[in-house]
């Protein structure tokens, strides 16, 4: 199986923007501590991130599903911490 | 000029991930203070939104041109800023 320069060019940008949201995840499975994270931002951010994926499957292209689906996984817990932790 | 439901889902999700990023700019420009950004987070981040960039334009998707355009902006801003105050 052979992939496209596009596809590749998509999951490497998968790779990088969800990989920058995987800090904040660990410092707050570490600290525990969520009271200086914006629920705002994450409520947006979440909502935005799953619109991606609904827009991913509308022109079916797996990185956008792909990079948006791993990076909700980390901002829906950055939100469940955060409701949790307060 | 009418506008496809998927455009415009893809739309509303760059609002929505772009304008996470817009409270950190402004909490840099209102505080000058970078220290604790993480350097390593943003540069993936902007490389990340960089190569959405190229991608949009090699599948020919507006939304994503112009969601990563906006975000990409302001993560080299919060860059050079942290560049620059440290």
């Amino acid at each position: 199986m052979s992939m496209s320069l596009t596809t590749t060019i998509g999951l490497i940008a998968g790779v990088c923007t969800t990989s920058s949201i995987l800090p904040q995840v660990i410092k707050i499975l570490k600290t525990r501590q969520t009271s200086d994270i914006s629920l705002l931002m994450y409520v947006f951010l979440t909502l935005g991130i799953l619109l991606w994926i609904v827009y991913g499957f509308m022109i079916n292209e797996m990185p956008i599903i792909f990079a948006n689906g791993a990076s909700f996984i980390l901002t829906i817990s950055v939100l469940v911490l955060k409701v949790k932790h307060g």
